[in-house]
């Protein structure tokens, strides 16, 4: 009897776990769920017969050792900083990783190891690396098979809510994901190239530096860089690509409220405030700003040259950073005061529906032709659990490790889903599961 | 025969040297420089009958140990981060160490150890951290020895370049200390408490966050604040206190111009630019604006609204930012780019005089009375060698050098010189070699 461990049975865990279990009866798998929370674990798994919830913490080395041992196949849905420790123990132990995380330099220098031992470390297998990758390397596949030249490619995805959640919601977002990481977001400078020159993208200008994004039958969007977009440009296999960016989707207007928050640098997590306990919502503002008198919000449209009737000021009042609420921490960074007060608004209702948007635009020439492909691809949830991200993640991890306990994956090493044979079955199930990409190509001269 | 062992024979060792040597010929001490460049050494020694230049180097810890173990007391000139290397041969071979920067948290852990063992680890013994703290404490004993409550405290100090060197300069700023730190500046937060509330200001902010800084005689400055004043409401015990700063001193129109950099995001070292080689300042600059067409020049007035003739892009452009003019690194960051093509006119010629400038202001009340004293201090060097830099660093350390081999300095474990058996001998004999502060009392309520 196969078995695979799941770790962690957090927000992204479900539709995983459902297809997973599904699977198991199917084929006669065992499927154990880990988390630091055994009710979360055994939740996940509720009364199933094929799925076993289990107390798992990384690190403890003997009880993880005990159960990968058991394992065939390990699914880190853990932090990406502790996915090291897991794969340490995997090739110690034999056994295969998949995980929805960027490959890190360490987990990359495991290569050659995991190739030695016959086994395979997927890594970036979710949606944002994930579907990505593979939609995108299937269309640049088929640009490549008619001798076609790329020459521009740029991708955004973003995890956002339906238009008929929470209407009166002016940033038009919830927390669906890590809500660390979008509070974070953007640290650190984005790298892309642009019309055959690099550009670096600095925290204090990347979100002002933003791209009007109009995605064919679902409106307007604005997207910011990602951090790297340029080591994809070798992953891709694209040399002389003239045009490459990766970035986040958002609807529009969310950048422009967001720069304020990036301004007054309140994002950051390098240091634990002073006076936290006494602190309210706008007092935390304050200590931000330039003294003087007036309101906190009046003083805050001076010092960024803000309308205070405008949409900024709108959604960060909408979002309570003015309102003279006790924050309610006795130690904290900075940012995560910020995650704390954005979550009194932003964390999803039980009936409320995320809504993943994807867009990709490639512009190609074939001799002295040039054609644009757009591929987009919109995913809603069903209410707050199962919910698109959750979807969009789990399902491409949940497929791989299918594909792989039936010997369908001969691929080795540390790898990413840019090969025909995992993108084309991944792609293939997920369209029977309603997650798809509409092409629509045009000869632009 | 007492031996001084002095650390780095760089930019800033030629006053404290000299001092020592003439010190040691009195007192039949033996003085030895060691330095990576031994020449450098040597040639700071001269043909002194009590000094010896010798190679150095903190990372060959036998031939470190050796030096040391000769030696009766250690003054450390070399970077910051490389003290604690130090400090721990020193701790194991019963040695004194003196140094110009900042107590780290490792150098702080070591206090009980070296108290003790009888050693003396005095930090903070240069111009600032130094002679700033040493004349604010002067000062803020006097007031409480009347039994004046301090309400305010503001610090600024700057190494600047006189009135009559390089008059065509506008930034009225060359490289008198470490040109690294010059570019760094000001990242991470700086934390300070204003009119008894916390402010954090993030690097984005900082160069505008200026305030203006009248120095009496000397005209009209401006300053922004460094990294963590609240760290010395303790320090200087100054529980009650509503306003604490220290910051930075600089030219007017320095910061506007410098934030144009900030905002560009160039000045960062966390990683390696693509296509250096073919790089010109130009093209550096180019890499941190949006794509268009116009000049850099012009693209860059447009993308951070500055006028073209404006303050800010003369002083760019005189430091040749927008020029065709090719880098000539092979690689590097963009903060050592920044550094690179700064050098090319911020470098101090052989006659170029630098200038200090300190100045202090506390607010201070005594019953409903409230009381204002400003402090200056300006020191300029006498040519590229004997710099005011090289004088206001030196000296305070040579001349604790000097008492505490004469047997006139009792405290030890880690300190800084902020009691008045340090700041009181160290501060009048600075006055007899010209370096004093010029106080001004004034009653304002």
């Amino acid at each position: 009897m196969k078995c695979i461990l799941v770790l962690g049975a957090g927000r992204s865990s479900s539709c995983l776990i459902d297809y997973l279990l599904k699977e198991a009866k199917l084929n006669d798998w065992h499927i154990v769920v880990g988390d630091l929370s055994v009710e979360a674990a055994r939740e996940k798994v509720g009364e199933h017969k094929n799925g076993e919830g289990i107390f798992f913490s990384i690190d403890d080395v003997a009880l993880s050792s005990t159960w990968i041992a058991k394992a065939d196949c390990v699914i880190s849905l853990l932090p990406a900083f502790l996915h090291l420790k897991v794969a340490m123990l995997c090739l110690e132990l034999n056994k295969h990783l998949l995980t929805a995380s960027y490959i890190s330099p360490e987990m990359k220098a495991m290569h050659e190891e995991a190739v030695k031992k016959n086994l395979l470390f997927l890594n970036e297998c979710g949606l944002d690396p994930g579907i990505d990758h593979m939609s995108a390397m299937l269309i640049i596949d088929k640009i490549h098979d008619k001798k076609g030249k790329l020459i521009s490619f740029e991708s955004y995805t973003g995890g956002l809510i339906a238009p008929e959640t929470d209407p009166e919601n002016p940033w038009r977002y919830k927390f669906t994901w890590n809500a660390r990481n979008v509070v974070m977001a953007g640290h650190g400078t984005a790298r892309f190239l642009e019309a055959g020159q690099f550009k670096y993208v600095p925290y204090q200008q990347l979100f002002t530096r933003t791209t009007s994004i109009e995605v064919p039958g679902f409106g307007a969007y604005e997207g910011y860089a990602n951090r790297d977009s340029l080591q994809y440009i070798d992953t891709y296999g694209l040399k002389d690509i003239r045009t490459m960016i990766r970035g986040t989707l958002r609807n529009k207007g969310y950048c422009d409220a967001w720069n304020v928050l990036v301004q007054l640098g309140c994002c950051d997590e390098g240091y634990v405030l002073e006076n936290l306990p006494a602190m309210t919502h706008q007092s935390f503002i304050e200590t931000y700003l330039r003294s003087g008198s007036g309101t906190v919000e009046d003083r805050l449209c001076q010092q960024f040259k803000l309308d205070k009737e405008g949409e900024e000021i709108k959604r960060l009042r909408w979002s309570g950073f003015f309102s003279d609420e006790k924050i309610g921490m006795m130690k904290g960074t900075p940012a995560q005061v910020v995650e704390h007060i954005l979550s009194k608004r932003w964390t999803l209702s039980p009936l409320d529906k995320d809504m993943i948007v994807m867009w990709h635009r490639f512009i190609y020439s074939i001799g002295d032709q040039l054609y644009e492909v757009q591929a987009s691809l919109v995913a809603k949830g069903d209410d707050s659990i199962s919910t698109a991200m959750a979807k969009t993640v789990g399902w491409p991890l949940a497929i791989a490790a299918k594909l792989l306990m039936l010997g369908k994956i001969t691929e080795r090493g540390v790898c990413m889903p840019i090969m025909p044979s995992l993108y084309e079955p991944i792609l293939e199930e997920l369209d029977g599961l309603g997650i798809r990409m509409h092409e629509d190509e045009r000869r632009i001269k």
